[in-house]
């Protein structure tokens, strides 16, 4: 299922109804993504754990609606701007998943606040003590959860009882709830044998209950442990995990592809972001050059594929900010320059963040155009 | 020169002045930015060629304009969005410098003739029969140039014969006015050894005299040979090139601060760029994470340096898409969370294009906030 299906039809469908798009555009398969979307919710729900996907990989309003009218329970997001996009767009259940120290973002908190419930993470009193003198009272309580580091060295508390002097400064707070913990296991996600990444996400899943415990001994309990992501989430949903944060499984990584879950199947998703290229060079005997690099295809991934338009063992490198050059198998015709090429997305959260608008495009030829929003 | 200058003095300014704007904030020195531009201004000047500084590396009106006041003679433009960009802004010269076969895009450059004298280059026949067929006549004649390739491998045509041809079709067109040669030797702007940069280019120049000479007894004559880049300008400015394209050296890559010019000296210009970032995060011994990662600067160049705002000798490393980690040099306290910290950016271009607004600030304080323009 991980693979990417049906290329040369849904290449077709792609050129067609996109023709008077400009190029590059970043396209994803609208029927896949929502296969996706339900085969997520449908193992969430088997398992009695909520999900609460996260608008990083996407900042696309209409995908975070989608993923809440397939029972999402809310939306995490890594920074205030996304948590006032997806506010802004209707979304009544928020997490901001980063520990935020910048005085200069709380006006989007703010603003947040007022439209729907909200919940952030800290890791530090001063984050607390923050978040005290800005966020206005009187609207609804703010949720804060405590975010540890269950071993990614990123952010989080180092240890629980640092985890218990935070939930006293919380409880200190009248306008404040305590709502658990976060745990993001960043270090995991991508390990390729599940053995390991199941004994890499045991040590994690310890790391949240002693924390949990000690809470609990001080007279705290943990509505939530919220964290996971798509490399991991098959093993969370056993616990300690009340809440996924899944991203990466809507359009799926390339890296994510290569992943085997405990039964040596892969994961149950499919690839399903693109970038439309036109050729526009072809001088050079067996190969090309197309309008799509540095600026349209993430770098920090696998290198992007050739999915549509051009022969099987075609092969994409980068040629600089504007430019791809596209290798063709040994005796094959050159394409003519005008004809257009559907190139793989292999690392998608940098790659739809370098993009204004998502054509979503449907095998029935129907298409949406989507706002990416809360780019710097 | 090429080094960063007067650390903590330009650092303690930017703390100040940008305290109300959110982190991850993309700033330059904008003494340090005017300096650059007239000392290549000069350079030009004194050599007898022209400027038409390259607006991919910036994107931005307000640095276009300082080029242009400095006495450049138009501005290059990677993508018809740039060019319809800066036409909007008052540019009055300006020159695709990719070959651009997407019937998609040709209204960007229909608007923009309408406002400023449009120059085009092509590498191969169908390029003409678009723009012919989508470029309303009756405006100013559109000039069009032919790009050759001179070893980059990525666009132009690979044959004098070839030049000869496209002129042939330039000729005969009402509407368009043959311009001569475009060349950009993407290959030798970055090769350290003085003696091999100019030996490469010597090959460039070598290629471009054999097109110019072909289209010479073909009756063509080359108005223009354009080209160069920031890596290669000391040699360009010896001919054949009459105009340059240089980008970077208004923000100067810490690549380009490594390669010596012929004389064993450092380019006559300084680094500018950087992102401005938040520490977030500090409970692990060593180092600490800031609100920067791989969407706020670029991934394709050396590691960002840690340019103000803690002890000489810490170090930047990416830590996913919103954070990075810096570690300490032994025995250095911590800062305090909520403390910000002034990160040089290294590979300028990309790293613009990750953000919508750059902060100008002068050493007196003043500030200035630019718009990006033309990001996909």
């Amino acid at each position: 299922m991980a693979g990417i299906r049906d290329a040369a039809g849904f290449s077709a469908i792609v050129c067609e109804v996109l023709r008077h798009v400009p190029t590059p555009a970043l396209v994803v398969d609208s029927d896949a993504l929502q296969a996706n979307i339900d085969a997520m919710a449908a193992q969430a729900r088997d398992a009695g754990v909520l999900l609460r996907p996260h608008a990083k990989t996407h900042k696309t309003v209409e995908i975070a609606r989608r993923q809440l009218a397939a029972g999402a329970r809310g939306i995490a997001c890594a920074t205030p701007l996304e948590i006032l996009a997806m506010a802004n767009g209707g979304v009544q259940d928020l997490l901001l998943t980063s520990p935020m120290q910048d005085v200069a973002k709380t006006s989007a908190l703010i603003a947040a606040a007022r439209l729907a419930k909200l919940s952030v993470v800290v890791d530090h009193p001063s984050q607390i003590e923050l978040l005290r003198e800005q966020m206005q009272a009187g609207g609804r309580p703010l949720t804060i959860l405590i975010d540890v580091d269950v071993g990614q060295r990123r952010t989080g508390v180092c240890s629980a009882t640092d985890s218990v002097a935070l939930a006293r400064l919380i409880g200190d707070w009248p306008d404040a709830v305590f709502g658990g913990l976060q745990g993001f296991a960043g270090q995991v996600q991508h390990v390729l044998d599940p053995a390991e990444r199941k004994s890499g996400n045991a040590a994690v899943a310890a790391t949240l209950c002693d924390h949990a415990q000690a809470l609990g001994e001080a007279g705290f309990a943990c509505a939530d442990v919220t964290g996971s992501g798509t490399g991991t989430f098959e093993f969370d949903i056993a616990g300690p995990f009340t809440e996924l944060q899944v991203g990466s499984y809507i359009f799926m990584d390339a890296d994510y592809g290569r992943v085997q879950n405990h039964d040596g199947q892969a994961l149950p998703f499919r690839r399903t972001l693109y970038v439309l290229a036109t050729v526009t060079s072809v001088n050079r005997a067996g190969e090309l050059t197309v309008d799509a690099g540095v600026k349209a295809l993430a770098l920090n991934g696998p290198l992007p594929d050739v999915f549509g338009g051009l022969p099987e063992g075609s092969s994409y490198r980068f040629a600089g900010d504007e430019h791809g050059v596209i290798s063709l198998p040994a005796g094959t015709a050159p394409p003519q320059p005008g004809q257009r090429v559907l190139i793989g997305a292999t690392h998608c959260d940098p790659t739809v963040n370098l993009f204004s608008r998502l054509h979503a495009v449907s095998a029935d030829g129907a298409t949406e155009e989507w706002a990416v929003r809360a780019r710097y």
